[in-house]
């Protein structure tokens, strides 16, 4: 019978938590642009988007946000195709456009939907590719569990894509019940929350962030 | 009009290359052990199975690993509940028992598998959590990449789950077809590949692999 010692088993790295601390830095030392990005470019990473919007429901971003970018409204993604099965093999030959499309999308999603402005949207991201396309997951998560983006996490849905026929059974997003616009979203049959309960929620959201109590 | 540099984006480090080694060099010195786990164990990470079996169509592997256990059959992790949408928080009051289940999951495949022997399946693992779990997908995917596991990449579908009510239409994987036994399989109505070209395929894939050519 083999013995079983579960610390044996145990891998701790404090120098990965000191490269996750560097990609943060450096994430955060990237040049802010609009959205869409300003041109096209290929590569897989993470990006966050600012808001600096000076009226409606996210206004308090504009004092927030309008020097040093200091608090995304979203964190997101891009992955190499086939990440999920970790099948693909590094083909450095055919360029993919993952991350600049990804963005694209999202600037499409705001200029759609009601009571946002796309020029009041602005972006950072990070091209990791070749064997730092691994860390993508772990910035990723970093970024989210430190700034705990408001699309991200109390009002879902933003990144979320038409289900495809046969799956409109679901309710809409949070986000599509705040921001009206995108097509496939009126096909969504499910029960959803109600605007004022997620409007007031965005309410007490933003006036913790301004550090009202 | 803000300018675009690629380069300004485009984040390096050579410390990840080395820990994601090093991660590798602990993965295969940690102990062999019998499937299922001789103890329930907590936590999440990655894990391998290897093959011993003296005859049938994986009894190339007896040779192989009989030793060192060097050559994989599968790899596969065990990732924090919520990981997908990096969401979670640390609690560490807690315990989850995933990657312990995974494999105990793994050995219940095995055990129902026509053709294959669970006394001839053994695993290695190796505990990634805290901050360290976020190095879960990388690990895995490089373990894949360096062994390319004969039940990852050509033969299929080992780690499939029952898919549920109302989508029986998918066909039976590749590895249920090679190795029937699992009861919600037989309710999968898809055009599968047939056990002769598939057991045709898994020769000429040992036969490589014993270095045949």
């Amino acid at each position: 019978m083999p013995t079983f010692e579960r610390k044996k088993h145990v891998y701790r790295s404090r120098d990965f938590e000191e490269i996750i601390k560097d990609t943060i830095r450096f994430f955060n030392g990237t040049p802010v642009l609009p959205i869409p990005a300003p041109e096209r470019f290929h590569g897989t990473g993470v990006y966050a988007l600012y808001c600096i919007a000076k009226t409606g429901v996210y206004r308090d971003f504009h004092e927030i946000n309008r020097t040093s970018y200091s608090m995304p409204i979203y964190v997101g993604k891009a992955v190499p195709a086939g990440w999920r099965q970790a099948r693909r093999r590094n083909s450095s030959n055919s360029l993919s456009y993952e991350l600049y499309g990804r963005i694209n999308e999202h600037a499409k999603s705001i200029e759609l939907g009601k009571g946002i402005c796309l020029p009041d949207y602005s972006c950072r991201f990070m091209i990791l590719e070749g064997p730092e396309s691994d860390l993508i997951g772990a910035v990723e998560a970093a970024l989210i569990r430190s700034y705990r983006p408001l699309w991200n996490t109390l009002i879902d849905g933003f990144g979320n894509h038409d289900p495809g026929k046969g799956r409109y059974e679901q309710a809409k997003s949070d986000w599509d019940v705040c921001h009206p616009g995108r097509l496939w979203v009126q096909k969504c049959q499910g029960v959803h929350n109600t605007k004022k309960s997620l409007l007031q929620s965005i309410v007490h959201f933003m006036s913790e962030l301004r550090g009202d109590e």
